[in-house]
């Protein structure tokens, strides 16, 4: 496993010893840039400076008060504006929630004040993508900064298939992979997952086997309830622990939408980060909910309060959480220290609509498509005093970013023995620069299309098959554009469509194939297809196999939280080589709804 | 002709007696609210108040300033938070625009700077309305506060057919009609309107004719260029004179989409702004402006700017006229003092996208249709000092509702001896109220679709008919509802598709006939349209006849300006009585993009 090699911090010693008793701080920097800041022994620094905005002032634009502050409350020096920081990092990871789903994204409910805030107070990113869309895949790459296709998040079982990890996946994510968490404890960081995993369900798959140091929530989604006989309901856990499982110890009323976990996520957070600032660690936390996956959820308080319906009661109560994080974060003095990014890992699922999925606004189609309703995401970064307010970027952004400049954050540098995907937006962030970059759109295993600056070349398209869709399996409900929305896999590979999404953000009109303009694009965008294709290796596919004895939780016979009671029946332990057995209970719903065709056999 | 009641102002004779000769804005509201200010005999008070905010501090949060300045900069008594205002009105009308085309209605592309920021300072109507999907029936809503079944603008050459007023349109706004501005001149206004006109063209249609004081604009859109020994292009007016034509006088540029016609217009506002601030008379203007009509233009520094093309110039610049116009109000220190409002006359024309057309963001389908594409409109209303800045209404609004909200801030009362559709919106905009009332949307002379709260009925449906749809032309492109997006004319008179407008904005999932939601709704709709349609009084259709002669402009032969030339070939002077001239010379085209029904035979 390589390591990832920490960024020269300068003499931290020297700057330790200078600290003074009396906890005062007196940001001082020298002509050399070095640090003299008299830091007091309970680090109080950043929640001295942080609520009168005195930090940012002293300090420059790039707001550098939490670099003051060192993983163990020591004082690291500044070595001029690239100097590491030791700045908390929270990134807000929604669950099928759509680029159009936020009122600052042009819902026309505009029910989301928080956000909308957020964004007003940070930087909205209108061309920020998924790196898969679905979940399991989007997820791995945004914890590991590499395409699905390289982290092994994807499925050979069918041609361009999207595959997750339902409870009975055999693979998971690789410990040849290194995830964010990993790289930041090198940094002193404590990391924290709240909500969903989703790589992977067996022992060495856990959370906090790959870098996590705390966890609340689940390896997978809320579905059920199931027949325990059969298929247990999906546990969650506290840490290494299974605490309970849904329907059962948490409970989610699918009659009424009611469950109160995005309350519990939210205070699992709020505690967090009180603990950690309390402790002056510096922290990541990970908030991986999904009251806007089906089956859609909300607390009673925000039961019927939305005029979207349950779905916009779920997005109401999230937004009413992330703003109480973010105040949370002020009265703890420690917003300034803190970089808050929020997203989603696809587009809204479309096939839940209209009660049970959100909007893709714009966009043609939703979740499992590489169209941009499938994979354009909202995205809001929020630093009071370092992101200058109201910004807005058209950066082409990737979930994998925020891997790379999560790193570069914690003065970290990223892995150098492997392709990273993701790239750092600190100057995009910081200082509105652009930075020329593709956005690949993959599904499954298959490159289906390219996006570069404003044009886009589809090599594939599909929604989805024929069949499915007889079964009202819709993917662009509403939608048709002849062509381009098909229901058997096209290739385009020697003749890629092409569309501008500046003039076209539906992807309604593909341009012509003898226009100059279409030459042009589609010769640079081949030009980058044969570079990526090049030099990609793929990762070995983990998505292939499943197996009903991976539904023992990691591993453990526990099946009631303080209890250890008999197996499920059907169960067998965990198999030394992994076999594929045919499910049997699973709903054509279900397994569509998720993508899960790693179930079927090859 | 009915005459608008003017309401009681108190002692103005009084008032004016107490005006001190030096100029000196000191604004003292005694006990019983009578005015004792003394004002200047230059009229100064809003100029020396506005830029300092004393003003509105001074007379309570509904920012009575201007109320205290008379007509003729008298002042007027203040009777109470009801009492009559002066408060100038700007109405600034986009063609073609769509609800999704500004950057706060989410626009990927966000280039709206100027809109976003009046709409973060004013007042955001989310569900806002069109009185019809086309242009013409549309204006005449607005500035007669009427359906167009009322005021005369449909035709009854077709079921629910569009008509609009082409050149050769015989019918035109009725004398019996009592405009915006003739009723404002009551009070004292004066009224410009700039750009476009479209409520007809014979002699006796001239706006000036029906309350303009001046006008900068033309009959009818830009299209052509036309060959003129058969149809003249459409010619531009400075009030009564002819000052040249498109394409020869005012150029545009087919080729490069050039045309400096909104920095004209831009300049004209300007100006009259100034004006009428130097001379203390307060003014109505109506800013209709056409550049994102096809053919859409922009000014060359505007050209190739955005990344939505030409569509985007156009609106980028206007973007910029707008932040001009407002920034000109604060500077002449009458922000205060001016209510803005922005809307465009009916949804974004995608029959013309995506080089010539907008966008209605998640809506379904576009301009020509009752679907909310068609209908639903960007609205902001901005008046410093007054509107709480960041407001955000889902008050059901209609074009019509700026006849009422205009006469309610000048102190008038709508006519009583007519039905006016429009409803005052000042208790929305200055207090937060929401008042119950319905949308009509209509088609031609059919009542397709009724909204009341978040339910929308429909009891036709018809996109466009399969001949045309056949030829290319698509009101819906991309999109395809089945049962909804029809190419037939769909009765469903007696069992209403319902619509759930918040959980499902793109009418995409008809409610199940059987559910008690949709019995419910669906009761209490038709209530409204039985009601709706026991009082309704349908005018006189003005949309039914063309003929040639009529593109004389106005009745005279001055075919270029400042000479008189011979009119155009095949030209007859106006007969005496109106005569169905088939026309032979516009393409299908022109005549779709205008759903120029008007021109076909009875």
């Amino acid at each position: 496993m390589a390591s990832a090699a920490r960024r020269p911090r300068g003499p931290v010693g020297l700057c330790g010893a200078l600290m003074g008793p009396l906890g005062i701080c007196s940001a001082l920097m020298g002509p050399f840039g070095l640090c003299s800041a008299l830091l007091g022994p309970l680090g109080l620094c950043s929640a001295l400076l942080g609520p009168l905005g005195l930090c940012s002032a002293l300090l420059g634009p790039l707001g550098l008060c939490s670099a003051l502050m060192g993983p163990l409350g020591l004082c690291s020096a500044l070595l001029g504006p690239a100097a590491a920081t030791t700045t908390n990092i929270v990134l807000l990871l929604m669950d099928d929630m759509g680029w159009g789903d936020l009122g600052a994204f042009g819902e026309p409910s505009k029910e989301t004040p928080n956000l909308d805030q957020m964004a007003a107070e940070g930087m909205l990113f209108l061309d920020f993508y998924t790196a898969s869309p679905l979940c399991s895949p989007s997820r791995a790459a945004l914890l590991t900064g590499r395409l699905p296709v390289r982290n092994g998040f994807y499925t050979t079982n069918g041609h361009a298939r999207n595959a997750y990890t339902p409870q009975d996946i055999v693979g998971g994510i690789p410990d040849s992979e290194l995830l964010l968490p990993e790289l930041l404890k090198k940094a002193g960081y404590t990391n924290k997952i709240i909500g969903k995993w989703h790589l992977g369900h067996r022992a060495q798959f856990h959370p906090l086997k790959h870098g996590f140091d705390e966890w609340f929530g689940s390896p997978n989604c809320h579905f059920g309830p199931y027949n325990s006989t059969e298929r247990p309901n999906i546990p969650v856990y506290r840490d290494w622990e299974m605490v309970g499982r849904y329907y059962e110890d948490f409970k989610i009323d699918l009659k009424t939408g009611e469950a109160n976990l995005t309350q519990l996520y939210l205070q699992e957070a709020l505690d967090f980060i009180s603990k950690q600032q309390a402790s002056q660690q510096p922290f990541f936390l990970y908030w991986a909910i999904d009251a806007t996956h089906a089956p859609v959820y909300a607390s009673k308080q925000f039961l019927g309060t939305s005029q979207r319906g349950l779905y916009g009661d779920a997005v109401r109560e999230i937004d009413d959480s992330v703003g109480k994080i973010l105040k949370h974060l002020q009265q703890l003095g420690i917003s300034e220290s803190t970089f808050v990014f929020f997203t989603s890992d696809n587009g809204a699922a479309l096939i839940s609509a209209p009660k049970q999925g959100g909007s893709n606004g714009p966009f043609l189609c939703g979740k499992q498509t590489t169209f941009e309703g499938g994979m354009r995401e909202p995205a809001i970064a929020w630093w009071p005093g370092h992101i200058p307010a109201g910004g807005v970027s058209h950066q082409l952004g990737s979930v994998m970013d925020l891997f790379s400049t999560s790193l570069s954050l914690a003065g970290l540098q990223p892995p150098s023995d492997r392709q990273i995907d993701g790239i750092d937006l600190l100057p995009v962030i910081l200082q509105g620069k652009l930075i020329d970059r593709p956005i690949f759109y993959y599904r499954g295993n298959e490159l289906m299309a390219v996006r570069a600056g404003l044009y886009k070349a589809h090599y594939w398209t599909w929604s989805n098959s024929w069949e499915e869709h007889s079964k009202g399996i819709d993917f662009c409900p509403g939608q048709s554009v002849a062509g381009v929305t098909t229901h058997t896999q096209e290739e385009h590979t020697y003749l890629p469509l092409l569309f501008h999404l500046g003039r076209d953000p539906g992807e309604k009109y593909p341009l012509s194939f003898a226009s100059e303009e279409y030459q042009r694009a589609v010769e640079h965008i081949s030009g980058l297809v044969q570079q990526h294709k090049a030099t990609l290796v793929p990762g070995q596919p983990q998505l292939n196999v499943c197996d009903q004895a991976v539904m023992l939780p990691f591993g453990r016979s526990c099946f009631a939280p303080g209890t250890c009671s008999e197996q499920p029946r059907g169960l067998s332990p965990l198999p030394a080589q992994q076999t594929l057995i045919p499910h049997s209970w699973s709903t054509l719903r279900t397994q569509i709804l998720e993508g899960n065709f790693a179930l079927e056999s090859n």
